[in-house]
C-alpha cells in the first residue's frame, strides 16, 4: 500500500517547516555573508571552558549522571538556575523550575499541557517565527497582537483577550525576535494585570534579557505577576550555547507544572544530564556575568557596525535601534518586495530574513530582519555595503 | 481569577502521570531493594570512559559543537548509527536516520506526525507504561492486540487493522516490556506484511535486542519491511547511558521523515550536539560491542538468580523465562492482588511493579514485573526472599 498524505494528523499536515531553516540550506556558498540565522558568535562560545567541566563533573558524579534522571531535572541545576533567575529579578520557589530544552520545549510543553485545537494562541505581531510553527503544530487559531515600538500594546491585547478568550498569549518583551524592540516597565506591568484579569497564560520568553548594550535591565512581566498567570521561559543559548539546549521555565500554578512534567515525560523523559550539569557547574563557578560582560561588547560593536550600513540603504528605510539582542528590523520603501529581493542578495553572497514570515498573516513585504552577532565587525560592513548595493538596483 | 483545571487540553486533563514514577517516590527508604525500575546497572555504566570521550570531542569539534545544529541530528553520528544498525540487520539509508533523545522521542515524534484525537494505535496487551502514557497525551484511542508468549499474535493483529483502521501498532519485538518476551521469526515476517497490506505504521522499539544472553538474535522486523511500513526505534539508553537520551528512528517514507522533523524543530530543535557527538565517538572507537559482551554476563548472572528466587513464590505461580532484557513477569494465581501487595512489598523493604498498569485497559491485578538488572546478585537473592515470603504471608 502507498504512504499517502492523508495519513497525516491534520494539524501538521498543512506545515511545512519553517522558512528560515530553507534559507539556511542556500547558505553553504563559500564567501556568503549571512545576516539570516539568530545563531551566537562562535567567537562567544568557549569549548576551552566547557571542555574540561565536561570531564570534570562527570567524574565527579559518575555513574548517576550517566544514569536516567528525574523528569524534573537535574536537582543542582535547579538551585544554580534559582540562584540566576533571582539575579535577573524573576522571583520564584525552586520548585517552580523546570529544565527545558532551550526555550523551545518550554512553549511546546505549554502547548501540549493547555490546547486543543481551535483554542486561540495570542502573538505579537510580527513575532519569532519558531513560535508560530510551534503554536500551528498544536492546530492553535493564531491571533496577532498590534505592536509598536514599545511592544505589544495593552489595549490591543486587552480587546483581544476580550474578544476571543485565548488559553495562551506568547510575548517576548526584551529586544523581540524580529524587531529587536523591548516592552515598557508600564507595559509589562499591565500585562501581567491583564493576564490575572482574563485568565490568560502568558509565555514571557526572555533569552536576550542580558544581552544589553544600552540603558537600563527592566523588570520582567513576571516580577509583576500576582497570581502565576505569567510563565516565564529561560535559556541559556544566547549565553553559553545553543547547542546544549539548556533552558528553564518557570511555572507558578502546580497543577500547570505537573501538566508539564507529564508532557515531558513523553516529549523525551528528561533533559540529557551531562548539559545539565555543564551548566550547573559553569554558574557555580561564577563563570556567567564575567562572560557576559565580554560577549555584550563583541556584539555591541557588531550592531554598531550594522547600524552605520543602513546609512546606504534606498531613502525612505526606516529603521528601529535596539537597545541589545541579536537582530535589526528594517522596513524598507513600500513599494519594495523583500522576498524577491532575497534571491538577488544570496547571489551577491549575503542573507537576510524577509520579514513577512515573522506575520502570522504574511504581508509587510518591505520589511527584514538582520542579524549582527553571527559574522565579525569586517564582514557586517561588508555584507552590509553589497545588501545596499541590491537593495538600490531594487527600488 | 484562579486557574481552573478546565483550561488543560482535554487530552491532557486525565492524565496523572505515571503510577511507575509515583513507585519510585517511595524508595527512597534506606536499604529498599528496588525491582521496580528499568534502569540499566551503575556497574553498566562507565563514567570513566564516557568522561576524557566529552572532553575530546568538545576540544576537538571546538566551538561548532556549542552552537546551533541541525534538527537531521550531528551528521558523523547519522553515519555511525548507520553502521551500527547495519551490523543489527537494519538496513537503511543514512538520510533514513533520525537521532532522538531515547526512543521516547521517536515514539513521540511518530503520534505528533500522524494522530488527531480518535485516531486509533494498537498495541501490545501489556505493553510499556511510559508508551501507554504518550499515546493518551495525543487522545488516541488505544486497542489492545492479544499476545501470547510468543509475541503479538498475527491473527488478533490483522483483526484490529481490520476492524480499527488503526494508524499506527507499537509494538516491542525482543524481550518485551513489560513480558520479556520475544517475537518469533515467523510472526516478524508477518507483521511487516500486515502493515503494509492494511497501510498501517508500525512502530519497532527494540532497544533491549543486544541484551541477549541466550540463543540466537532474530531479524527485526523491519528487516522484512519492503515499502516502508516499519519504522524501527533504536535506543543507546541499555547500552551505554539513559542519561545522555541518545536514541535513533529508522523512517523509509521520506515524507514522514520530514514531518518528523518538523515536530521535532518544535519540541526540542535538535538534541544536544556533546551527547550526540560523545556516542558518535564511543561507537567509532569501537568500545560498544565489547562493552555489551562484559554487561551481558552481569545481567545474566543477576537475571538467573532472579529466576533462582522465583522457587519460592505461591504455589501455582507462572513464570516467563526470558532470553534477554531486564525483566522477568510473573502471574500470582489468581485471586491474588498484586496492588495491595506492593504497600506490604514495600514495607518489608522490597518493590515490584504490579502487572495491572501496563495493560491498556486494566485488570490482571495477579500480574507483576520484577527489574533484575538494577541490583547485585546478593541483593537480588535477598529481596525475592523477602518477596515470596510477603506474597506467602498474602496468599
Amino acid at each position: 500500500m502507498q504512504f499517502q498524505d492523508s495519513l497525516f494528523a491534520k494539524h501538521m499536515a498543512p506545515i511545512t517547516g519553517s522558512a528560515i531553516r530553507d534559507i539556511f540550506k542556500l547558505l553553504g556558498k563559500p564567501g556568503m555573508i549571512s545576516f539570516a540565522g539568530g545563531n551566537p558568535s562562535n567567537q562567544a562560545l568557549e569549548p576551552e571552558v566547557i571542555a574540561p567541566i565536561a570531564k570534570e563533573v562527570i567524574e565527579t558524579i559518575g555513574a548517576p549522571i550517566l544514569q536516567y534522571g528525574a523528569t524534573e531535572g537535574f536537582i543542582p541545576l535547579r538551585g544554580s538556575i534559582h540562584q540566576f533567575l533571582t539575579e535577573e529579578g524573576v522571583i520564584c520557589q525552586e520548585s517552580e523550575i523546570l529544565p527545558t530544552e532551550g526555550s523551545t520545549q518550554g512553549l511546546d510543553l505549554l502547548l501540549k499541557a493547555l490546547i486543543d485545537p481551535g483554542d486561540v494562541v495570542l502573538v505579537e505581531d510580527p513575532t519569532f517565527l519558531g513560535a508560530l510553527q510551534s503554536i500551528r503544530t498544536y492546530h492553535a487559531k493564531i491571533v496577532p497582537v498590534a505592536s509598536d515600538e514599545l511592544g505589544v500594546i495593552p489595549e490591543a491585547l486587552e480587546e483581544a483577550m476580550k474578544t476571543y478568550h485565548p488559553k495562551l498569549a506568547y510575548i517576548i518583551p526584551t529586544f523581540q525576535n524580529p524587531t529587536g524592540v523591548t516592552l515598557n516597565v508600564e507595559r509589562r506591568k499591565r500585562v501581567a494585570e491583564l493576564a490575572a484579569q482574563y485568565g490568560v497564560i502568558v509565555a514571557e520568553d526572555d533569552p536576550y534579557r542580558d544581552l544589553r548594550y544600552e540603558g537600563e535591565a527592566l523588570p520582567t512581566i513576571k516580577s509583576f505577576d500576582q497570581e502565576g498567570w505569567v510563565v516565564y521561559l529561560s535559556s541559556f543559548s544566547k549565553l553559553i550555547s545553543p547547542g546544549m539546549r539548556v533552558g528553564a521555565m518557570v511555572i507558578s500554578f502546580p497543577t500547570l507544572m505537573r501538566k508539564c512534567v507529564i508532557g515531558k515525560q513523553s516529549s523525551d523523559l528528561h533533559c540529557p544530564l551531562i548539559t545539565q550539569a555543564i551548566v550547573d557547574s559553569y554558574l557555580r563557578k561564577g563563570l556567567l556575568r564575567p562572560h557576559i560582560d565580554r560577549i555584550v561588547k563583541g556584539y555591541k560593536a557588531q550592531m554598531n557596525a550594522m547600524l552605520e550600513g543602513f546609512s546606504a540603504f534606498p531613502e525612505g528605510t526606516k529603521l528601529n535601534k535596539p537597545e541589545g539582542g541579536l537582530f535589526v528590523w528594517a522596513a524598507l520603501p513600500e513599494h519594495m518586495n523583500t522576498l524577491g529581493i532575497l534571491n538577488k542578495a544570496i547571489e551577491a553572497g549575503v542573507a537576510f530574513v524577509p520579514g513577512t514570515h515573522f506575520y502570522s498573516e504574511g504581508g509587510h513585504e518591505n520589511t527584514m530582519r538582520l542579524n549582527f552577532s553571527n559574522s565579525p565587525v569586517e564582514m557586517i560592513y561588508e555584507g552590509m555595503e553589497k545588501l545596499s548595493k541590491v537593495l538600490n538596483d531594487a527600488k
